[in-house]
């Protein structure tokens, strides 16, 4: 069977897929994450953002839904390696006063690479008439905003102050 | 000797060095990503990206000199990843229509890590007096945030239409 010209709409499913697996591995980071914090607010932003990430799952669920394909993921190298730096600050500065300073500041890689997949596929929903996925990933997208605007907030109040 | 506790100082140091072979890679993958490029006015975008990234490097240099330290890089496991992708991107969409709105969505992904990370090292450089620091970090801060509102633009006019 020949191999057909592969459209929008492949690249689209191939960019699910991407922050599919992505959103289930923050999913898992997230409670070492906030084991991990000091400061209780971050403690607490985490927890929310995690009971955030699994809505955030849920409509992508129906996203796939929306085009007719089973929800599953596909590495991407780009979280693995987000978190796995998120990680490295954790080990490496274990009790130092900049240890919450270090996980916000992963956490908020985490949310760009969010802000700019969520982004880009509600655009392309929007180029291939997918109205119904692109609002659903529109409400995403902005969670992801409000995300990093409360993690900004708190980086340069206590956390910071306190680790300088 | 006995180590020394972990501070914020050092945390930025560590992230300088981040970034700094983050900047690195960018700057040799451009060329390749300019050159599967279809349309001119994504061509040109990363061909001018490429000379705002060789002044992005001189102004880590002299923060690097700021603080008293050689500029080296350390490998950077999420841009690493973002480029993978980026790779993936250009060979499974080569000769489709949808190949410029992929690589610009990767090319988006690398503004938002560069975005978090200046963000991060600025606000910082600002909590540990460092303000001529921070002025250089802003100025980059700033220009990431100018390319990732041209490929928005990019990507919303002419690349997605003709892929869809």
């Amino acid at each position: 069977m020949a191999k057909q010209p592969k459209e929008l709409t492949d690249l689209f499913h191939e960019t699910l897929k991407d922050i599919y697996y992505a959103e289930k591995q923050i999913l898992r980071a997230l409670p070492r994450m906030a084991k991990n914090a000091q400061s209780e607010e971050l403690r607490q932003a985490f927890e929310q953002h995690r009971s955030e990430t699994e809505g955030q799952i849920e409509r992508l669920d129906k996203v796939f839904d929306l085009i007719g394909k089973a929800p599953r993921g596909k590495t991407c190298d780009a979280i693995v390696g987000i978190i796995e730096e998120c990680k490295e600050v954790m080990e490496d500065f274990s009790g130092s006063a900049a240890l919450d300073a270090g996980i916000l500041a992963a956490a908020q890689a985490v949310e760009h690479y969010e802000i700019s997949r969520y982004g880009t596929l509600r655009t392309w929903a929007q180029q291939l008439g997918l109205e119904e996925a692109a609002d659903l990933l529109s409400q995403t997208l902005e969670e992801e905003k409000r995300t990093d605007a409360l993690l900004s907030k708190l980086a340069t109040g206590q956390v910071n102050a306190k680790a300088a």
